[in-house]
């Protein structure tokens, strides 16, 4: 493909210098890490080596406190689920109204087949928690809670290390799905509340289909896959090798590009969106501007719809997202955009572009060029544009 | 790395043609396939031609019934938790001694934590399923039975079709963990009475960190992932498009080596195992070698340590294994010999040599050379060998 990426947020391009980490062990160190013979020994030390730079990347305190999985959902699941049954008189769970369906889908099933009772703690308008909510919601009876490190739609940050202490606080065991978060902003678990983690191999430039757990050592963990001794027994299944070499080196080089994220690609976000806030009328940033991923703008242009904007924006060979790619195909606005109480109006066009360390200046300034006049060709074709059309630029949306 | 290998029952390498499938789908079609743009859209038609592929290997009737998943052991966790989610009364489980542990250690969990009763079918000397006790075991109380199709360490082979169809007259749904036996004998998934089917696709020269779960169209089926939509909401998180479009190539090779798999390979199994049993006194077949996988052969040799045995071979640049590669590194003989009755004596020497259709005439002549020298170094060390070394060559071994 070729073309303008800025979906980073749905999927990242491997790193050409990660698949080369990981062809050898397609066809020529494809041994079994748990066989007795030379071609295991050699992937065994491979995975070992990968650990290590997961655990750089998260700063953990122990290699060991990593566990390979299959990607974010996985991780997400088991997560809660090992909770719930290391702690099965406690019958609460503390979550978000905005995290991931990964998040969310479970939560609803164990609401509704298992009896638990689930806190789902709103944001306010700019997409912040309700800390009053949460507070309130924490007690002996919760067994997890569990909140996204940044939101994948909106790219706002949560105060992770206060939530935290504060689950800790009532003796709940507190998991965050960082998979938007890993690689993109510095972490330092070793010195953290949190006690578990979630990451996703393919939103940090490693593949599809591998991810990771972080569980802090000491934490009472069940496992939801069960069979083999893999992974110290905390998740059985033959080692996806290939995919957490991958891994591993893309978490190596995450670090060596850290600073590049927050400063070149930080600039990059801000250079289009002030361009594209200055350029539409009736437009807006969704979420929290002064806590937000280094990469992400998403925003939302009133009057027209996402899927519009993103199929002319496709024609123009740009590639954006309406918000999560796992909702893409429904009709409604995305459940973040909903829990803010943007307008429909306005949440139907809510466009995130995210960026990564691939993008360049000229491709941002393209986009720049191209996106007005989308969304002014858009507005021509809608009759609640027209109708509306008179209202000052500086409009303010009701909700902010 | 360099050598004879000839432990492809424990992973085989990813065939350079399955590779070179995959490598566009890493860093030029690496987009998410649910993603509403280019980069995208190319990835989906990939996933669903990975899928006809699967469905042509497995002779099944639709390709909605593949569902793709991190492995094995996943799909087997999957069609169990699957099968007692959707029939919650019924609270007894079928399967057999000799599975492998991703069902026998999900099994075990459901007994200790979950009230379900486990009727474990036990196995004749030649590693055959007693079907007077499967009869017995089966009843309306019975949510699943899950049997292998192949035994990864004897490559004994079930009466697949006849135990499904006992498990169908008390309305049980069938699963068969068939991960070594797909790709290796022919299958018709469409006429058949199996239900659900688990395969593995590093067992089949596409790479770890995929496979899949045949799930029969029509009967009900409970996720264990939730999360996104994907897989028809079957299986949650972002697909692993690499390794289906891997998966995929690697079946439709299967296909295409299906003959050679069940002549030549099988002809150097038979050759590599008659030359073995000639040359080297007090050893035996295990498992049954009339109804057995083309490509493995299972040796216990008497008086020795299969460890010891692993080592030597190792040394002279063979990989063979003990038998599964999930349990190397217990000293206790595994639980299919132990399951099949063979004496402590031998089952602490049986020794895996499993083949591919990578195995060559020349690699298995140079392990027939090197092979009784081994057996004869080791025995020159074991004082149990010593005091029985005047038995003749043609000794049976008691439980045959
Ligand atoms: C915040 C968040 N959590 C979890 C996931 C799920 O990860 P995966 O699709 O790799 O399973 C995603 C991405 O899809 C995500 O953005
Ligand atoms: C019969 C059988 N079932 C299940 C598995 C598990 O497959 P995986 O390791 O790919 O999860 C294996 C191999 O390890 C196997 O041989």
């Amino acid at each position: 493909m070729t073309g303008i990426y800025l979906d980073n947020n749905a999927t990242t391009r491997v790193d050409p210098d990660v698949l080369a980490e990981m062809l050898p062990l397609f066809t020529e160190h494809f041994g079994n890490p748990s066989s007795m013979h030379g071609f295991g020994a050699a992937v065994g030390g491979k995975i070992e080596w990968a650990r290590k730079q997961v655990q750089a990347l998260l700063g953990a305190a122990h290699d060991s406190e990593i566990v390979f999985t299959s990607g974010g959902t996985e991780s997400d699941n088991t997560a809660i689920l090992s909770a719930i049954e290391a702690y099965p008189k406690k019958k609460e769970i503390v979550t978000s109204v905005v995290e991931h369906p990964a998040i969310l889908a479970l939560c609803d099933y164990l609401e509704k087949k298992r009896g638990y009772t689930i806190h789902r703690i709103p944001v306010d308008a700019k997409g912040d928690l309700d800390m009053d909510a949460y507070r309130k919601a924490l007690s002996e009876n919760v067994a997890i809670v569990s909140i996204m490190w940044a939101n994948n739609e909106t790219g706002t940050i949560f105060p992770i290390e206060e939530l935290a202490a504060l689950a800790k606080g009532v003796g709940a065991v507190f998991h965050t799905d960082a998979v938007q978060a890993v690689g993109k902003i510095p972490m330092k678990l070793a010195d953290s509340a949190v006690d578990m983690l979630s990451l996703s191999g393919h939103k940090l430039h490693a593949p599809k289909g591998i991810g990771a757990l972080y569980v802090k050592r000491g934490l009472r963990f069940r496992p939801m896959l069960r069979g083999g001794h893999q992974e110290r027994s905390r998740r059985a299944g033959t080692e996806n090798a290939p995919g957490i070499v991958g891994l591993g080196a893309a978490a190596q080089l995450a670090l060596v590009h850290m600073t590049d994220e927050n400063t070149r690609v930080k600039a990059l976000r801000d250079k289009l969106e002030t361009a594209l806030l200055a350029a539409v009328p009736n437009c807006f940033v969704t979420g929290n501007p002064d806590h937000r991923l280094p990469n992400t703008c998403n925003i939302a242009f009133e009057y027209i719809e996402g899927e519009a904007i993103l199929l002319l924006l496709n024609e123009a060979g740009i590639a954006a997202s309406s918000g999560s790619a796992c909702t893409s195909g429904s009709l409604e606005p995305s459940h973040v955009m909903r829990a803010m109480g943007v307008p429909y109006t306005a949440a139907h066009g809510a466009t995130r572009f995210s960026l990564s360390r691939d993008t360049t200046e000229a491709e941002i300034d393209a986009v720049i060029k191209v996106v007005p006049g989308i969304i002014d060709r858009l507005r021509g074709l809608s009759p609640y544009w027209a109708k509306d059309a008179a209202r000052p630029k500086e409009f303010a949306p009701v909700y902010s």
